[in-house]
């Protein structure tokens, strides 16, 4: 069974989350708006053709033969299972989700960093805004979400991934995010990392692992760009107290 | 079984999802800082005290026992199956959540017209950069939000329901959706609703529902207020072109 991922083909993006956990599982998938019928292919789809059932919102979008399902934290809790990456026993699972919704909520709190007013505008016609969201996000909800995973982390007495006893795709995400945090805003990551020791080294442990090592070394790892949700701009480059 | 609800006592707010799911199956429930703890029982949820596994990170949380959950979608799907208001299988209850993922990025805008800059920000603070993303919210979101919905409600051969054969949790959403749009943006939402009369015929059938009519009449529903999510200001009170 190959996975189908329809994605903005130029970005990491929200899709990055799910080419992380396949990537990891070794899953068999096509990045099919990355091949010749490009974006097309995602117009396609949202357009509900060729399948029964609600048509998605917005990319990135996961078709399973029959199954086509939309949102990051849904198509994660869907693999998760199938992939081995999420905790078998409904409780856990639900913990996990919790978890991913969370990530999913600091991702939008970072995209609102550069779209504070409209995702139809351009962030050049909304840099003042701009500006005076980051100012707050690097000032507070930086370390109040980093520094709760990390309180996630310390909980868990397996020590070593968020939840449950082996990494899952919550893990992987949070690898994505301080990679993508990272990226975004190097001055105010270099002051946050040494007050979150779990959250690096999870990073640094997700980044060893053979199938993400591999993906990040291969030319399916797209580069952070200033079009993805992770976008350095110098001017918005802050630390808390800026 | 007693579910625990832990949500801020004086706005519906998030947790008046949970709410009506709670209160449309009949379930038993404690809406825990309505009672004398107060908001400090919040505090207790949230700083993980008695119970193992990840902290939440904000309310609403539900607790089940041993079990203890946060993020609406998420608890949604943990309920969906025990109050019969989600699909039983698979596919169907993916693409319930995908759904209700789908309606929390529609709150999360409509939360961000009050505040576009930070949750930390006093509406006051940041009512120029207000109105600049409420006349973007309506001038364009609003419409295609509802407009995804009604075709969602348009594809299902059912149609009287957004997924499955069965009213289920994402339907009682949509409906909270509409009354709080309602309340927040009424002239927008007489020059949208007539484009959109699946999405208004469910708010109604929603309405009438037995457990939901009756729980609409009683103190339990706590009226709209500026401390909500869906706010009434007269200077955001606006419709497209304005």
């Amino acid at each position: 069974m190959t996975y189908e991922l329809f994605y903005w083909p130029g970005i990491q993006g929200r899709g990055e989350f799910i080419r992380l956990a396949l990537e990891d599982a070794g899953a068999p998938y096509v990045d099919v708006a990355r091949g010749p019928e490009g974006v097309k292919a995602i117009q396609r789809v949202l357009r509900g053709e060729g399948f029964d059932g609600p048509p998605p919102f917005a990319p990135p979008v996961l078709v399973d033969g029959p199954v086509v399902i939309a949102q990051v934290a849904n198509i994660l809790d869907y693999l998760g299972p199938r992939l081995e990456l999420a905790p078998k026993d409904d409780a856990g699972r639900h913990q996990a989700l919790m978890l991913q919704l969370t990530v999913a909520d600091l991702v939008s709190e970072v995209h609102d960093t550069h779209h504070p007013v409209s995702v139809g505008l351009y962030y050049d016609d909304q840099k003042v805004e701009a500006r005076r969201r980051t100012t707050h996000f690097v000032g507070s909800r930086l370390a109040k979400y980093l520094g709760y995973f990390e309180r996630v982390l310390s909980r868990n007495a397996a020590g070593a991934q968020l939840v449950g006893e082996h990494v899952g795709y919550v893990d992987l995400s949070l690898f994505q995010v301080v990679a993508g945090l990272r990226y975004a805003f190097p001055r105010a990551m270099a002051a946050v990392e040494p007050s979150v020791p779990r959250v690096v080294a999870l990073h640094d442990r997700v980044a060893a692992r053979p199938g993400i090592a591999a993906y990040l070394a291969s030319p399916r790892r797209l580069a952070f760009n200033e079009l993805g949700i992770f976008r350095r701009y110098p001017e918005l480059d802050l630390v808390a107290g800026e």
